[in-house]
């Protein structure tokens, strides 16, 4: 599994939207003195921890795909709800600006600085608060890592309703504040059904206590949903209950190989019909994927023969009976042999070569990073249009260094489009021939430029890709109503022109 | 199932919340004039249907309850989101107060004028608009009815993401509006997740564009959620996109009895455990619910012999093949018996047995309301104190005629706890045993006084039991937001000192 890691070699460049660059630093926000510092430090007590040098500074002003550098003086890394509560009262007074940082992993600048924003880091807030075993009610603070809540659901049969590649270093505030995807999305569905419960420090301190556990609620407006996705621009989670389902007891991981990507779609299908209530993940990588991920990342192996067909699918089934789910997949797999839809394929025989088929999947990501500069897109599309996007790419950047790669999760139409250069720079020609072409095929569409990414940094400016004028307004009207100083998270997801004055 | 039905015999009482009756009407509304008719004629065109006689209007102005009544004296019902659009830029021109009408089954008064509101009926709006068996994407208009959408989807394998007893004539745009739960939540969880995009119309005519079918979107917030649950506070929703899981061809439906609450509670968790994935559905019931329901409800047949235990259960697995769910409910029942914890149970052998275990089930609702007059509440609680509340609500209130029920989603944590009064008619002594008892009971334990019916008229002035002031206050922000006037459905939902003036 991806592990968080220091940034790659090809540092401090920052990937430009179609903005055209770095927003100016907007002098509105007041800028960091020796008082403030003093004052955090004062908040914060014996507990939490306040970075002010240069080398610790780094790990909070870069992103760890080295695209976004920020230049902060000061990360402020709090213990309890209370400690946010101060540093952000003080802030809002000070028209302080304020980035929340969790594990940093997001992959659109939208965790870390642009100017010199204070970071506020939930690292120092990983308590997990309780687990009932009947209801599967997770309750617990917005630091713990998302891997260390899974390994102590697994010890009481549950799971997280969610999974991602960067599970080891991601945080539940973070992945709640991106309302993150991942692999296991098409089984446990969204963030927005399994959280039930928020605690959300806004821009002037105040708590806003939305940390119910209950699974029904319906006395009001559910106001907790604005937060998740909210990138933090309008309020910083500290707490929340999270529904977590039973832990299944069978996993089957299939990895397969097919002629063509109406082959993948018709493979999704069947697996739908056959494999039912235990699907857990249909995913696709393309030769370029696969490819890439065995080139660069030592250790990952091939489950098949065959490296020479154009498609690779990974299917997972997760159930409570393994008699009855290899039984189901083993009707799935003749089902999709008797269609002559397979080259070849692969059923996991243990966890080992389990975990090495979800490598070569969850490797891709790495695997662009170490070959060069990667231009990373990640769109939603209608499934039957979802790889010609790919195609065209390919048409339009030819060239001996440049490598367009395909892969996603099937089941949701979503697809990461990656272009990698092992030139190993941002190169303007490169950029200018994939931006606004990529969006703008996408829009056509009506797809999402963002599945799950989220805007950031990277796309504030080019949200109206995705949503229309009308809506694009009242976000703006609900950051006025949250946050009316304009301090939390500046220059992310909101386009300039309907970011208030504020301040 | 339980159908729409004319008004019972006890007619026309308001229901009292806290708050001491019906408030007042609002003077900053217009009266309905006759050229007001004339625009509305005209705006409708030859499609769109307009009621204006005293005997048609009767069903729009009172709940099926009998509960609720106001007197309108127009009800319009639209064909397309234009009229919907031209009709509620006309009433906010015009400071006419409107009320969204589906199909009028909500339980707390939400969807019946309470003075002279224009109505607008979504009834006429019940088109299907696509399907797509790949990614199992439904898009419609509002005004379908639940159970015709699902014997739509029933024709192309597939199923609705909810089900409720008044799925004969709720509709969908009201069940969004709602964020109607039902006794599918357990399986399928609630439509924050199921809803991928919706259209709706604000308050000034404006039409909101969030009609997207995607799976994933991460591009800004999340507004859609604010309007799911909304009660028609917020826009008037005319179209959607639902995300509707594979049609399961087995349906296993088991009726139990046993001796306690917590045996309920032990049964809940052994059929997590034993029936995983395939578990749809966990309810309970109380003897006192079975008897109701077995002397109201013709036609409802006792699925067990033993009538005098005092709890029930229906359990209910759904899933991709029959050989395995029937061998997973074996299972699970086998080591019901062997923990001593049933005391009868049976295993439905066709539909129709199954059909009329959920008759039993869902007739409890019909059958109080043929019984006399009822009080009823909907709360979410800790699972281990939910029945708790029953028990001291029937030393609260002795006497001959009360009768005092439990039933609900054992799975959610959601009790119905129904007050049967069989003198039928409001009694303040009655009342106020009961109010507000229930509510600071529940919010002790941090419940929701409304788990799934809503806030509407009734509960409006109760939010804070279950809300804290700081997401009252936001609340009350979001509607003066996107309602300035405040024409939309007032006086439900938010409770009147957080209710901007308006007009």
């Amino acid at each position: 599994m991806l592990l968080r890691r220091t940034a790659p070699g090809v540092v401090g460049r920052l990937a430009r939207g179609l903005s055209g660059g770095r927003p100016p630093r907007d002098d509105k926000f007041a800028r960091v003195t020796q008082e403030d510092v003093q004052y955090f430090r004062e908040a914060l007590g014996a507990g939490g921890r306040l970075v002010t040098d240069r080398e610790g500074l780094q790990a909070f002003n870069r992103d760890w795909l080295g695209n976004f550098e920020g230049a902060t003086s000061v990360a402020v890394c709090p213990t309890s709800t209370q400690q946010v509560s101060k540093v952000l009262s003080y802030c809002n007074e000070r028209c302080l600006a304020v980035v929340p940082q969790g594990g940093n992993t997001g992959l659109v600048g939208g965790s870390v600085p642009v100017h010199d924003e204070v970071v506020l880091s939930t690292s120092a807030m990983d308590n997990i608060i309780s687990f009932d075993e009947v209801s599967g009610i997770l309750n617990c603070q917005s630091g713990c890592i998302l891997q260390a809540l899974d390994t102590y659901l697994a010890e009481r049969g549950h799971t997280m309703p969610l999974d991602l590649g960067a599970k080891g270093s991601c945080q539940i505030g973070g992945n709640v504040s991106t309302n993150a995807g991942g692999v296991r999305l098409l089984r446990y569905g969204s963030l927005h059904g399994s959280v039930l419960g928020l605690e959300v420090v806004l821009a002037n301190g105040e708590v806003l206590d939305l940390w119910q556990s209950l699974r029904k609620d319906n006395t009001g407006y559910d106001l907790k949903q604005l937060f998740i996705g909210a990138e933090g621009t309008l309020g910083i989670v500290t707490g929340m209950s999270l529904l977590c389902p039973a832990r299944p007891t069978s996993v089957q991981v299939s990895f397969l190989s097919c002629k063509s990507f109406p082959d993948v779609l018709h493979i999704f299908r069947l697996a739908k019909q056959h494999l039912g209530e235990v699907l857990s993940a249909v995913e696709f990588l393309d030769r370029e994927s696969l490819v890439t991920a065995l080139e660069h990342m030592p250790g990952i192996r091939n489950p098949l023969p065959d490296g020479t067909s154009p498609f690779y699918m990974l299917v997972e089934t997760s159930g409570s009976s393994e008699t009855h789910d290899k039984n189901k997949v083993e009707e799935f797999l003749a089902e999709v042999m008797s269609a002559g839809l397979l080259v070849d394929g692969a059923l996991a025989q243990d966890t080992s070569q389990a975990s090495n088929m979800w490598r070569v999947r969850e490797g891709v990501t790495e695997a662009l990073v170490r070959r060069g500069k990667v231009y990373k897109y990640d769109v939603s599309l209608p499934l039957a249009e979802m790889y010609a996007l790919v195609e065209e790419m390919r048409e339009r950047l030819p060239g001996d260094s440049i490598r367009v790669v395909g892969y996603g999760h099937v089941g949701d139409g979503n697809l990461h489009l990656n272009i990698s250069d092992a030139r190993g720079k941002e190169r303007q020609e490169v950029r200018e021939a994939i931006e606004p072409f990529v969006y703008e095929w996408t829009r056509e569409r009506r797809g999402s430029i963002s599945a799950e990414h989220g805007l950031g940094l990277m796309k504030a400016e080019c949200i109206r890709y995705s949503k229309p004028e009308a809506a694009v307004r009242i976000m703006g009207a609900v950051k006025k109503m949250l946050d009316p100083k304009g301090i939390l998270n500046p220059y992310k997801v909101l386009p300039r022109d309907v970011v208030h004055e504020g301040c």
